[in-house]
């Protein structure tokens, strides 16, 4: 321990956005043309040559800015607190900063002001990864189990879940982690993608990129729906007459329908034979999802990009609303919120199956999928992380998706990091992309 | 109609705080400390001499400035907008905000951006009831039951109320809204109080209040309850002494426990006859407050001031999770949000008492529940709106409660308005209150 210990000195905060809206990469029925945008966080300390922490939200588009002002807001409770201790314990911060009596009128742990708690603690995790050395997942997974379990606040939770059974759950877990660690070095973690199947996209250009997925390795593709029935059906079709019979074929609403709509429509597109179908309705309807399922049956229900919090997690999982558990890494309150959401799903054995896509959340929930596997579900079977082949180029530590899986990261922290010249080119307004105006933008592309 | 129709011209955004953290007025179990703030809205128009539109989101301190922030991203959604259009159909407005494609990825309908919404849409009825010349309670009582069904958004409510059920129930409530209107303008609306009960007060605070608020002719009483089960049994002690058998006493968790604990705790309070207890868990936890009503009775549950939208009060009627329905005025996607809530609540016959306090609370909320008492529900039996002494004078048409009845308001508007005087004081940071310093801030109050 040095004589003067390692402060945080900053927060700072940045308003990036990428204009992935002139592409149609990212349309569906309720998001018809993103521009997908980082609220964007680093932790400064005066440890030197000491590494920094970086975190965001993801956002797409505008509002941006109200995103980056409730980082801002969250400040008064990271500068100036001791490094060690930050990376210790980071559950005591996030504590602290769900915890603040003022600002959880603003939520509580949801929404706006939970997402920007998700960014700091999520650049808390980058820092303490970075410090020890490790990629975040095997920080985690090499993590004792006692530790793991103060990581979590089981508050609202200990009528599905009590700090014991987690803890159970966790020791159980280690059992033959090591060989799973070997086995994640070597072949990595199984992916699908959602690239083909963007609503914006023609039916040659549907069909080319899910002929090209399956060429690239992978078992299963999605495809966004709700927008227009006649629609899907003939995109299913096209869909699946390129894949074949033995691809996975997950479907997308994005919470589009009321529940009668999401069972017509799904059992009108089950001759396709789709695996899931994702948020077929409203992400808080917990109730409604668990209408859909029994009545969707044997297509599975899958949601929780949109889900706010564990509390919502929770009675998805004791409602028996949904077969397939899709947290997302910079929707809760980060790595801390999502240890007891992976803790609920091994509880109510649903297989996770993350959202990912937009900026950077492939980059980060790799390294969930992984800890889970190591250590916590202790299985890959049925389980796939979504890939999307968006904007990795920004990332200092992209993801490597080989053969349709996910090449387990073995750099030091979070993978959350943007590369400078991102920072400095899509920064809005001031950034060189946007200051230039729409005549000097033609010609770019994200 | 004039040759150059009214516009919208500007959007103005105020941060407002009040230090009510000085005297604990407001302390519960989990806000200890707030500074009641308002993040304020004022709708301008070119129309000579017309009125201007009133609104805002509530909050109890830091993170105002988030609030006022997320107003200001939707003003390219209402300026230059025609004031006529508007006020004819605030709805229209309503579904463009709520479904901002890219700004509703910061909810969907949740946390702080939904309450910007509340805020914007809550200033345009403001607006609409000014240039109508009536209160908005009858503006909304006297509008077609046709006109007030398409205020309503239904997406996500189909499966518990659908148009037509909401417009049977509108025309049913107009059988005797007029008797109805001349004794609501003869005895006002049952009211109970707060203000005896918070959690910062000693006893012999607690018992003076109290017995004050029985003779002040209020016929129920709130305690905040949860920190401590010893101090919770004495107090209750107290206050059932102090206001005798007959007078209901509601008690606030405030969302304090998990299930198990809501329970055991409700019911070591249970010999003192407690009316409802409210917020006994998270507001998320729909299965919870089931289970947890389940076990209390004849403890009624009492839920809703944090209830994010339609969608979650739909899944609590559904559920059978609460007796009590606590609208707010300020949480949800204003008024049309709440023309929902209110007939979701009709349909399932659980009576609405309103959640109030705060900043201008009362002032807002009074109009929704006159509104349902003359035109849906048709009945104050076990209806009380929450009334809490505090700020009021800084509003333009403050509440008026007389023998324990908040008196139906006659001037034109929603009573959203503060005066500029305490616009001017309490703008933080720069206004005259806060800029003073510390020392210059002795010896003021609230």
């Amino acid at each position: 321990m040095s004589p003067t210990p390692a402060r945080i000195t900053a927060v700072d905060t940045y308003d990036i956005r990428f204009p992935t809206s002139r592409g149609l990469d990212g349309s569906d029925a309720m998001n018809p043309d993103p521009d997908y945008s980082a609220a964007y966080v680093v932790l400064r300390t005066d440890a030197e040559d000491g590494p920094e922490g970086h975190g965001f939200a993801f956002t797409i588009g505008r509002g941006n800015e109200v995103q980056v002002a409730a980082i801002h807001a969250l400040r008064h409770h990271v500068v100036g607190r001791s490094v060690e201790e930050l990376c210790a314990d980071p559950g005591t911060l996030y504590r602290d900063l769900t915890g603040d009596s003022q600002l959880r009128w603003l939520g509580p742990e949801k929404g706006v002001l939970h997402m920007a708690i998700g960014a700091v603690v999520n650049a808390v995790w980058d820092l303490a990864a970075k410090r020890a050395g490790r990629p975040l997942w095997r920080l985690l997974a090499e993590a004792e189990p006692e530790w793991l379990v103060r990581q979590i606040d089981f508050r609202h939770l200990t009528d599905a879940l009590t700090p014991d059974e987690a803890l159970t759950l966790l020791r159980r877990g280690r059992e033959g982690a090591g060989r799973r660690t070997a086995r994640l070095l070597e072949t990595g973690y199984p992916a699908y993608t959602t690239s083909p199947g963007w609503l914006g996209y023609d039916d040659d250009k549907l069909a080319r990129l899910a002929r090209q997925a399956v060429a690239d390795g992978f078992r299963q593709i999605k495809l966004k729906v709700g927008a227009d029935l006649a629609d899907d059906v003939r995109r299913c079709r096209v869909a699946r007459a390129a894949v074949g019979p033995d691809i996975r074929l997950a479907l997308d609403a994005n919470q589009r329908w009321d529940v009668a709509e999401a069972i017509s429509w799904t059992r009108a597109l089950a001759g396709f034979d789709p695996y899931w179908i994702e948020e077929p309705t409203s992400p808080d309807d917990i109730l409604g999802h668990a209408a859909i399922r029994r009545a969707v049956a044997p297509v599975k229900v899958a949601t929780g990009e949109h889900a706010q919090n564990r509390i919502v997690f929770k009675q998805l999982l004791q409602a028996g609303a949904l077969d397939i558990v899709q947290l997302d890494a910079a929707r809760v309150g980060g790595v801390n919120e999502n240890l007891a959401i992976l803790l609920l799903a091994a509880k109510f054995r649903v297989p996770v199956c993350p959202h990912a896509g937009g900026v950077g959340l492939c980059e980060l929930v790799q390294h969930l999928a992984m800890f889970d596997y190591v250590a916590v579900s202790g299985s890959t079977e049925d389980r796939v992380i979504e890939y999307v082949d968006h904007l990795h180029e920004h990332f200092l530590d992209p993801v490597v998706v080989r053969a349709g899986h996910y090449t387990a990261p073995t750099a030091p922290g979070f993978s959350a990091a943007l590369r400078p010249e991102a920072l400095a080119h899509y920064a809005f307004p001031g950034g060189t992309y946007w200051s230039a105006g729409p005549d000097g933008r033609k010609g770019q592309s994200a």
